[in-house]
């Protein structure tokens, strides 16, 4: 199955939480075994494998980045102004491929699925996700 | 479909798009929902998926890695000289996976998949192209 | 074939080679074409493809990290004090995918599969490893 969620970002770096709506579409799906693949659309965006006990680590995150690509210093600075974020996205990336087991997210207790917004506000976003079924193993049984 | 494509490099550091043979590969499987697979082969190459619009990205890529991951100051430079080139294939990654959308590559507008060179010029570099269908997506309609 | 590799780890920060494991599932699931998707769980944990000469990239990658997220300054820390392991976790990525190639791993020569531990000693981690065919590839044969 594929489906493709939409986000509305109101800042210009955040993190959005989208693990709900990954394990809804993965129940959808009615897939035992396999894997989910999630995609964010866009090159100033990404997807972050993370904690979600609280903002901290959401705020860490971007923090981190700011300093390691800091804003305003980048050749592509002089068409768009946005030569961090699509050095944001890059070095994170856009795809991460999660497990699907017995029917469930195979994330484990403290792992949550971001989109990570670098050039925002904006009014769409979107993220594919693509679940693809173990149909060798389920037959093998 | 599985296919290997091959690659000429001639820089120590540099992006090639190979956007335009990955949506060969995926025309050529017919598949029309589900995933593309890319993946470099070598421990000094990464895939990252960025801006195309001109060189200015790229650029700001491989000055950003540079400046994060400088040359010289490694451990395995006593052996290879090379210790940057593979922290920066480590940290960008080899593999990124890519949804396959109604027989068309998932990319957003301004997304392009580049392979990342490290430790150029070399005569043959491989990427590995896997496409996968939604076999339970397409039997389920 | 979906499988769990599990593992102690005996360091705060280290990088453990799984790729004989994953060789193994690749072997035993009998796929001749398709995918083998690596997943960590732990949000402190990540994959890493890198090369194993000897140890010094594995030096080498938990140098740099250490420079570019250094331990003690994050607002995490003031709950788990672990700010950076998550920091680490989140850039490098806790999943790769790597194409199976006529029954083998598709790896280069030099390309290995490592774990990487960023929040130990721990006990017990766990690794999902699944195997996915190109079932329409072999039936177009």
């Amino acid at each position: 199955m594929q489906r493709i969620i939409t986000l509305t970002t109101d800042r210009k770096n955040g993190l959005y939480d989208i693990t709900k709506e990954i394990e809804e579409i993965i129940r959808d799906s009615r897939v035992q075994n396999g894997i989910a693949s999630v995609y964010a659309r866009g090159s100033t965006a990404a997807i972050m494998i993370q904690e979600n006990w609280d903002q901290s680590v959401q705020n860490d995150v971007i923090a981190l980045l700011n300093r390691m690509i800091p804003p305003g210093v980048w050749e592509h600075d002089k068409q768009d102004n946005n030569g961090d974020a699509h050095l944001k996205a890059g070095l994170v990336g856009p795809s991460e491929t999660i497990p699907v087991i017995a029917g469930k997210c195979g994330l484990s207790t403290w792992q949550n699925i971001f989109f990570c917004e670098f050039d925002g506000p904006r009014s769409k976003r979107e993220i594919v996700v693509t679940i693809l079924e173990d149909v060798r193993g389920k037959s093998a049984k």
